[in-house]
């Protein structure tokens, strides 16, 4: 296969941190992104950081990278490398991000941020300033990129809902259903900062945030923990220390009202990342086990016709489509991210600041820690922290 | 056509006071219950109460009724009326029920049973003596009587879903969408209590409460007028004094946390009383505007075969089906009445206890008070009072 | 219950020959249709027929009809009857509907309206003349009385869906799919004429060609037996001499094509009465097991917006919906026969000729006809006959 | 990016023909699917060709191509391919496949095999040749390879269906609707070799035959053009030589019946390839639209809880889905041929025939052949020709 490049020939050397999951997804983003979006530079793949060196090195074969690097402080000093994407539990986030900004590397960190505000405030003080030195950052909100809620968005965005009264946002997921599935690193507060929160929740604060244009300024919170132990290496049993599930009501800016639910307990759920708004003119509905629809009842529609109309949005005029296939071939999880990475790129090419941005991912921190806070004051409404 | 009997030639003198929506129903449940249910006493429909002589006599005319009353009072004492059943707006149930249930008749009242927990309280002490006495009551929580919710209680019953841990429950319409609607004695405390909140709200609690088996201990709530100010009859403007939504969060006896939404600013959302419940075996879903399917995701498949699976409740062995049309020959809204019917005359002949009882009753009226408390405080938890 | 009467006071005496599942939800509307339906004249359910004079007694009690009559050529000369509802297998049909009418009875026929299309002429004929002397008839299609597919008519009138291309119709049910299910009535030649095809694609049939406000032309079939024998009463077995589906496609007069099947075989299919039209314009859909939706794709939509909508046909713009409850609270398949008897006493009213009529009826049997030729001539097409 | 290899470090070369639909998702298969599959040999994209010297380089580039040959007899020629990769239109097929066998390349051929029975037939008696020398070729019918409807497949071959009864099929799109949309090569008789029939009706003629394991024995037909001419370039209007439509029924070697519909012109439908079986014992539904899922109804459930089941295909215990994301994490359109190579590079590393074959190829042509016969002799019974 040829090296990559674009029209003009230019490139970006990509260095990525962490090679599971995460990793293995946006590999596969930086390997074809330029095969479908016009982007300014092309990725070069140029090497995979991770601490164990024969696992980095079958890693690094398996996904396409030049070459490894087993100190993360090496690989964002390299001078082939462009940018470093941050695909390592939340607990290294700022330390890496600010490195590699302070070498001057382009960044793009998964979600969420970091661990704490603390942590995140650090990060998006960085990020600012890296930013007006041309140095771009982002955070790996991939659902922002969904074409059915980017659609949402525009729709919310052309005034087509009208006035926002209602969010009903909902991640559900049920790996966790089994109460003998064993303990991993995502259930140590030390190492993920929170359960269910952060891992997805996260993403439905960042979403609706997204899809309103609007911040959440204030929130209720319950969290619970259903099994809190678990089989552990070597037949121990180790201690749960974060939420299994966090349900919260809040208030978005302008008035709307909000309830959010996040769990690994929903049996039969998979992935069901939810959102529905409901404003004054239209309301839009979504879920992301069919990640192709989007539902959007038109009060505008005589009230004869109207419905809740499922748009495939799959069509050339719905964002992202026009790089790919006719209508009605669907896309799947994985071109969110490379629909991330196409922005991202872009947006370095034309030096314009991507968005979620770090004070994006701090928002929804700060959303978080509103959330714990509720949560262990018996419910209490909290205001979510304003820069 | 004949006049109403049973086989044994039996019959219960009925009365209803109210003649609107919710008397409409009941009209066609007494009219039409022992034609599909072998229920011990068929319903003679005596008397209609109501305070307009001449439209109370054109709905008696239209749904049925033998004679008019335009003073409950009487009518309640009348020796031909065995069975009183009240349809009126919630502010009238105390006074009416504690008559008729002083008078020795049976009582079926719609929800909420009561505008407030005090009232509910004295009308559940009532039930309780005049039940040692053989003079039944119900309270109209007719989503019990949904053959697919029906069907959710017996799954739940049988352990088919093992340990309860999230109850997802919302009711959406949205009548109110439009800011410029009228107002009606719905949004008005006095009359109606509070909005959507003990009007689509009750339901919802007592339906969970109903299909889980369990109470639920606290909530945390948040309410919301979104349109302070209606038109009025004459031009003017009216307060609206009620809850245009309220959202809240909720603890189940046995730890099951629970979500609950009731608005009617559900843009597109007509009747939507959605109900999920995710267990450690099974979880359920149901959605009213598709009241004859249960989804029913069975946790013992093999993970290969498993999905939620759209059980389309019209088989016989459904619960009430029997009585009705080969399968999938749909029921709708109205025979939701007609089961509650033939349940409370199945009670009254044979002497059990109806259900749900106004103790059931009063139990919701004391979540709806939670969850002001809550929502005037800050969404602060509050226990739900226990008897 | 006080006796049916409208507000003029008018009634009509109403007569129905038999009992079993039509007999059943037949009764129901004529018990009801004038507690929703402003009808100029109010039924009276005065006598009913049926060969055992005890079971008819017994069904007669139950369902609230006056009398009972064991021989149905007494009943139809009764003077107290002013229409006679023909309920009984399709091979007594013409004897009955041609008595009835010479007697000067308005006639409800249920379908398919004969066993031949020979009888089906005489019938027809026989309405014709009656007509002229103000004497009606209408043969039972009650889904064309589904809310959402008399709103699919009005879109297809309208114009909505432009010039048709496709329609594609199905009723797929199961209860035989047990292939040791017992022998019945509906499996004989002799009594039901045919199998699937006439039961229940004599359904959609007729409502492709109302839907669609055109005559299918002609067709080409396939019909097929599963299971040949069956278990009968006393141990024996008993050859099924109807077909057990029939597959066929069809071109409708203005050059619209057409897929159909009807089926007993479906397993998991309760009662799919599906139905998808295609236009240049636009594009309809539909299936009972979801009876209270129409599903309605608007091509004039801008791309970028265009779905298939959701509509819920509940609306008090809906046909038939006026009359009932508020919006999203649903209609049941017996719904459907209200509405019918509502329509005919309308039409015997207003000295409308109701439709479907028998002219109707026979051009379905006419269709039916051409199936049964096509599939013993090797699926050769066949023009449907035209009058 | 690193070169492409696999663990052994075995390579095959690539070459493909043709870059507009399918050459731009085949190349996005051969770039991928090593990183994803433990495929014996990883694949060198050694070379694209194409008439346009220009355009080809230019794809290339895009697609990852490592060079360009505009005459397809020097490519298939080189020493440096040991694959050819069809994806021209259906008029060339059989003169680039059947040198690319004698040149001893393995052949993967896009859909339909060929335009007509006889090429077909030659084609399939080369491929025959070839595979007794190692030499092995496969047709792209990548249906098979979505996850949901292997699932399906597997399920037919467990006995979970039974005896299988009815088979219903459709693939419907809607790019033709807009009758003023241009003539392209895809209308045209000697390009195409037929319209919606061999285009998308291929597609569920194989699918049946694969998803039932058994045979199409006969088939009787009617096609329609809706549109008989449109734009062409340079102001004039073109006829349309092929089908808009093609709707036949057909039965299988075990005596289910089936019924197909392949058309361009349903207006809002997409992609909506659909496949529903129904057998004694189990029934299974799919539509592309909604890829990812598979309905299943077990008959053996009890009729309490029986209810198709939604199926996410997206478990490790599903096919395909062990190489990719956690559950709910969908896949889309590209990943069919992700698979399909992957399955194709096996085969040819373990020596054994992949599926389907150009004798499966030939199989789907005879059957395309008989639906014309049909449909040119007024719909008449055509027996599907046996090798």
């Amino acid at each position: 296969m040829t090296e990559a490049r674009t029209a003009n020939g230019q490139t970006l050397g990509v260095a990525m941190i962490g090679h599971s999951f995460m990793g293995a997804v946006h590999s596969q983003a930086w390997r074809n992104v330029h095969r479908f979006f016009d982007v300014p530079r092309a990725p070069r793949m140029v090497a995979l950081g991770g601490r164990d060196e024969r696992r980095t090195k079958e890693a690094a074969d398996r996904f396409g990278w030049a070459s490894v690097e087993t100190d993360w402080r090496v690989l964002v000093e390299r001078d082939d490398v462009d940018l470093v994407d941050i695909c390592t539990p939340g607990d290294t986030h700022c330390d890496i991000a600010l490195a590699a900004l302070a070498a001057g590397k382009h960044v793009l960190c998964e979600k969420p941020l970091a661990n704490t505000v603390a942590e995140a405030e650090q990060m998006a003080a960085a990020a600012d300033r890296a930013e007006a030195a041309g140095v771009h950052s982002m955070v790996a909100f991939n659902y922002r990129r969904v074409p059915a809620l980017a659609l949402a968005r525009r729709l919310v965005d052309e005034g087509r809902l009208g006035e926002l009264r209602h969010v009903r946002a909902a991640y559900l997921q049920d790996w966790l259903s089994d109460a003998t599935a064993p303990m991993t690193w995502r259930l140590r507060k030390e190492q993920a900062g929170s359960g269910a929160l952060g891992d997805i929740g996260a993403h439905i604060v960042d979403a609706t945030q997204f899809v309103t244009g609007e911040r959440l300024t204030g929130v209720s919170a319950l969290t619970n923990t259903f099994v809190p132990r678990r089989p552990a290496a070597g037949g121990a049993e180790e201690d749960v220390t974060v939420d299994d599930c966090a349900l919260f009501t809040g208030r978005f800016a302008s008035g709307a009202v909000a309830s959010f639910e996040a769990t690994r307990y929903a049996l039969g759920r998979k992935n069901a990342m939810r959102l529905e708004i409901n404003g004054s003119r239209g309301s839009i509905s979504f879920d992301f086990e069919s990640m192709n629809q989007l539902w959007f009842y038109d009060g505008d529609d005589p009230g004869e016709h109207a419905g809740f109309r499922r748009i495939l949005a799959t069509e050339p005029e719905h964002p992202y489509l026009e790089a790919w296939w006719p209508p009605g071939h669907l896309l799947g999880y994985e071109h969110t991210f490379t629909h991330e990475v196409a922005d991202l790129l872009t947006a370095i090419g034309t030096g314009e600041r991507p968005r979620p941005s770090f004070a994006d991912g701090l928002r929804v921190q700060r959303v978080l820690a509103a959330v714990e806070k509720s949560a262990t004051n018996g419910s209490r409404w909290e205001q979510v922290e304003e820069e």
